[in-house]
């Protein structure tokens, strides 16, 4: 799966993942009152609406990306009908021919990971018949438990030819609080994220596709010096790189997460792309709540051209 | 809840927490029969077998213990038909007065963990009307992400008068890995995982209930001397110690997680107790699949005895 994403990614020339992550906030009032209008005030009728939102946002950008990322935590926050639209959101992406990462943050001792493995990436069986439960093309997982946490994650990428992206340095302001400890390895001193960006590049040796590794890393955009640092300790990595736009990360602080060649690194986009007509800029252009995946598409291709321009 | 939570555990006399992990290799063959016969080889089926297996586990032991911990990746692996099978589960425990520890281990960015903080221990609104997505008492968090990915669960927790336990030093293998590596904190070596235990503590000060924080810790059992110095350095947490039984962990392992005068600690047993009837030593008792509730209940009476004898 790695290697259609770099395909994907060298097809379209966009190394962006949009993030659909449906905060209520952000769904345009129209959607979400037409859902109400047919089933009440309900969970369902939310779950309706980021559906829709979805579909709306995926319909005006699937031909300019590589993928998406929805956040689960967006859908779960909805209980049962918003894990329902989250798995019609997998659905519908694939339909478009759009690679899901299923930003799930996973993680736990090596039975239970195994679970979740088969959960997002991976098939359970039920008597001779075989299911997808949720069927992303991509996981995120916290390294938090160590190996044997990531193991079965990787396990489950081996046989169905799928992918993780392993937390190494998180973009949220407190992430160096445990992210950032200088620990002592191999006799010299590293922070934390190093080793865990070592261990990263260990795992992914076992599991090498053409370019790179089954076995991917999330690196904040907001932290581009260790994002140059962790270019070079993972070559075999991918980079997921969330962060940019609305959480502070800008096109010239995204060059060293990308290796020479332009690849390397998708970079996630959520509210700067799904809640673009909130913002003034777009709104002067005329965009809407109505038109909220016309202004979505606008800024995938102004992103596109940032990210250009910053690696040419 | 922590409030009710120690009361409880007073008043059965059993810091005893039975961990409602469905793994498939668990599930009493005929439970699993009974359901394909009624839904056809499903994840619906699946999710029948697993609920009802839960049932039988519950109403057997409900009398005797505090809380239950259901493992959610267990149901997730089932995808929505296993959510909703967590879901029911959860709400039966309610009905029989049981608490529900989420064994969720989610933790993300600010803006996810509250979601993700909704979504198991508080509310979300849909137009003027509020709803419980998974509606647990407590939840398990993962700190890699630091404090703004903790505190959107305390504010919740405070809110609602819930609680999480925070993974601190986990039961697993390689938990070392990370957790064990040593930082220099405040001018003086640690390991990582005392730093986490020195945040807890830190961030259970602004919420205390009558004895304990609302913030407690997950310590493995497996783990009796780092679980020795984590009881001095977080008095105010209730820990959750999992590990016991089919892990590794012993009672007299148990003695340091507790405090003194016998509180401070619940004690987490999944496969020891739920799959009990797979046991050399219940089948000589004549316990089969068939009877897997009534050896469910004799296993938590004997881990009961064994915990009170070591604290003896």
């Amino acid at each position: 799966m790695i290697d259609k994403l770099t395909e994907k990614i060298k097809k379209t020339g966009a190394p962006i993942v949009v993030g659909l992550d449906p905060m209520p906030d952000y769904l345009p009032p129209h959607l979400l009152e037409a859902a109400v209008s047919a089933r009440g005030e309900s969970l369902e009728a939310a779950a309706d609406a980021v559906f829709a939102y979805n579909r709306g946002i995926v319909d005006a950008v699937c031909d300019l990306i590589p993928a998406v990322k929805p956040q689960i935590a967006m859908y779960e926050q909805f209980g049962l009908p918003g894990l329902e639209a989250f798995k019609k959101t997998v659905d519908y992406c694939h339909e478009k021919d759009l690679l899901v990462i299923g930003d799930v943050k996973r993680g736990d001792i090596g039975s239970t990971s195994a679970a979740y493995a088969a959960a997002h990436l991976g098939t359970i069986a039920v008597g001779g018949r075989k299911f997808t439960p949720f069927g992303e093309d991509f996981a995120t997982v916290n390294p938090y438990l160590g190996s044997d946490g990531i193991q079965p994650f990787i396990d489950v990428c081996k046989e169905e030819k799928k992918g993780i992206f392993v937390l190494v340095k998180t973009s949220n302001p407190s992430s160096g609080e445990f992210q950032d400890r200088m620990i002592t390895e191999d006799g010299r001193s590293c922070p934390l994220y190093e080793y865990v960006g070592r261990m990263v590049e260990q795992w992914g040796s076992s599991c090498m596709g053409k370019t790179f590794s089954y076995v991917g890393a999330v690196v904040g955009a907001t932290y581009p010096e260790m994002g140059r640092i962790l270019r070079e300790l993972m070559p075999n990595a991918c980079i997921l790189v969330p962060g940019y736009g609305a959480q502070g990360g800008k096109g010239a602080d995204l060059v060293p997460f990308f290796r020479r060649d332009g690849l390397g690194a998708i970079v996630n986009s959520s509210r700067g792309i799904i809640a673009a007509y909130r913002q003034e800029r777009y709104k002067e252009m005329g965009m809407t709540d109505q038109n909220y995946a016309d202004a979505a598409r606008m800024a995938v291709l102004e992103m596109k051209e940032d990210i250009a321009q910053a690696l040419a």
